[in-house]
């Protein structure tokens, strides 16, 4: 992608407004607009990011047997009234249809799959099944604050299980535990991000989340340096040593929770009567489970981890990063655009996909100052820098792993 | 992917409130269900024909230099009056954050994108920018009906045209006429799909509907048999011949709008006061064009062409179809297997992308009868039946467009 095709406007200022690293940076940089409090517009460099964090994380769930739906924003009072969070959930939005029929924006959706799978499934042998979709959540939040942590509107991840017996949930609450590992570490953060015991329901006496350690989380956990487990501060009373070595030295941390596994036992299922015959023709109950992942609220941990505030840049992780490899020509156009093409070339026939998510070429007739900050806040993993000096010591300067080298000009398209 | 892991469940019986051809076959079939009147979740089978046309429609979008953005469900009430649409829009969803400011579910993003690209860009040299998403829309409508054809929360793709001249619009309004041609024939409707001359506003004498020929349709058009052009009746006062051939005799035909562009002018920037210097330093107007395609309403369009509702079949086109294969086999599970093993390593190799998109394999222990009924609402375009008969006679009965021939076991993989 050329930089002169693209649509990309950064500021110098800090908008007025922002109130976190990654609503300023993200805002400052041209990844999003903010269209209202908590709630955000992605522009193309944001939309990359989350296209990519969408893909890792289905990967990962269809690998444990998930199965992907979609289901919708509105549902009507009567399936909320069903489970009593018509009226005690506070943050629900409500409206009304033309006809005076009260709707629901959906915050989550229990109330929605259950009554879906109840009417598609009657018997045992269509057990355990497991259900996800990506889809825009709704938080009528008092107050909307700290960028995508926050949001009055966001992406999710939910998925939800439904089996037969206790212990199957638990053999697939650990596969989705070990799959979220796996999440976090290919998004470069599983090194930042633990398993944190919270409080648990009627059936079972923990739940479980996931919290990136960052100075700017809304979350308190205590963590066990030994075990890398911690204990989030609300059960912190009942639950004050590691639950997994004892230790009772403990280390207070700042977290940002992006995900979130929980056993809801028949919780939901019962409200909606869920049933199914069992091998011997009885009905039995519904177990169920449910598995959150903020999708928009990963992308902002992912940026207050990777956003070097003193040096005002970011280097974002591979796997999420808008562009794999920036050039920047300093008056040597002639070569950068044959990199560019060579790049572009060796990206098709690898089969890796679009090029234009690949290579990001700056090249507009502005300064080299411009064009290393606007760099600073692209954050390509690999940067290509085209000029005189680099011609002379014998062809492109690359710069990967904070380590720089000189490159042919023949031989840069091994970099894909 | 095997009918033993995937989440199908199909239905002998009609849903008793289906009020249309799509709803009461894609709610039969597995595809869909309905949440509420107007509102569906979208089932594994369903999911994978749409994610397959955004795809189609977000490679002809990026070929005529489309970026891809994503605006949100909810917008502030301020933005809808600027363009006096908060009042005079009977379909719009209103609804209160928690501290009472009033907010919109936008049915449309005109008054959103405009304030975005507004704050990013000053300059004659930012445009012309095309700028589109696929995002849910909403309508208040007072009767929801016809299924996917008329929701109350859809799927659409919106494109946003800025430019500085009446020309360049113009020009652009062709191109984007054309990809829509283009889409439209990659999805299987591009003959009983034709431009439809539909009323125009300030700025243009008319707009134009790419409109899906159909008994079922509830739009009605006059067609041009000589040059496959149309004329919507809402217009068939003021121009009553062919606007391109002057032809008198027209045809009569009902008709699904699944798709229409709009020469906006300056209906919308001029509200928001955006403006962009031009070469000269002065301050000039920017011209507007919006591009509208329903996904989930062209999903219910496909649907209606296709189906046959004497055999009570659908066979989709290939390039939506959620299987391209399906296996059937007749007790000889074994050969089966290694055919399914063979086309999905094909798949693997030939970088076609996930082989459970590709291949379905029928492993359930039910009877050949139920089998086929399935196959029928599945709709693969290729389908491969094994069975005594076809060992015997050397291999495979393979079934595609309409012929059926045997085929050697070893050769099956070709297929694909």
């Amino acid at each position: 992608m050329k930089a002169t095709k693209f649509f990309l406007k950064t500021e110098k200022e800090i908008p007025a407004d922002a109130d976190s690293i990654n609503a300023s940076f993200l805002i400052r940089a041209g990844y999003i607009q903010k269209t209202m409090a908590g709630v955000y517009s992605y522009l193309p460099l944001g939309l990359k990011i989350i296209r990519k964090i969408e893909d890792i994380v289905r990967q990962e769930m269809n690998k444990i047997g998930g199965q992907e739906i979609l289901m919708p924003v509105l549902a009507p009072k009567e399936n909320w009234q069903k489970t009593g969070r018509f009226e005690s959930l506070d943050i629900l939005y409500k409206l009304q249809t033309a006809d005076k029929k009260d709707l629901v924006l959906n915050p989550t959706h229990e109330e929605v799959i259950v009554p879906l799978v109840k009417s598609m499934i009657t018997s045992y042998k269509n057990l355990p099944l497991y259900l996800y979709q990506i889809q825009d959540k709704f938080r009528n939040e008092p107050r909307a604050k700290s960028g995508l942590l926050r949001g009055r509107e966001f992406l999710m991840k939910d998925m939800y299980s439904f089996h037969l017996t206790q212990e199957d949930l638990d053999d697939y609450y650990e596969k989705v535990s070990d799959a979220y590992k796996k999440i976090f570490s290919r998004l470069g953060i599983g090194d930042k991000t633990v398993l944190t015991h919270a409080a648990g329901g009627s059936f079972s006496k923990y739940s479980h989340e996931f919290q990136t350690i960052s100075e700017t989380g809304e979350d308190t956990i205590f963590l066990c340096d030994k075990c890398q487990v911690a204990i989030n501060k609300e059960i912190i009373v009942e639950q004050n040593n590691c639950p997994k070595c004892g230790n009772e030295k403990l280390v207070e941390k700042k977290a940002i929770e992006v995900g979130n596994i929980f056993k809801l036992g028949t919780k939901y299922s019962a409200p909606f009567d869920f049933r199914v015959s069992d091998a011997g023709g009885k009905l039995v109950e519904i177990i169920m489970g449910c598995y959150g992942l903020g999708i928009t609220r990963t992308f902002g941990a992912i940026t207050e981890v990777f956003f070097d505030q003193e040096k005002s840049k970011i280097i974002w992780p591979e796997s999420v990063a808008p562009f794999a490899i920036e050039i920047i020509s300093l008056n040597k156009n002639e070569e950068a655009e044959k990199v560019y093409e060579s790049l572009r070339a060796r990206s098709i026939d690898s089969g890796r996909g679009n090029p234009e998510d690949e290579v990001f070429y700056d090249d507009r007739d502005i300064s080299a100052g411009e064009k290393f900050a606007d760099a600073d806040l692209i954050g390509a993993p690999i940067r290509i820098i085209i000029s005189e000096k680099s011609l002379t010591a014998g062809g492109v300067e690359i710069s990967r792993n904070s380590k720089t080298e000189i490159v042919e000009l023949a031989k840069v398209a091994d970099l894909l």
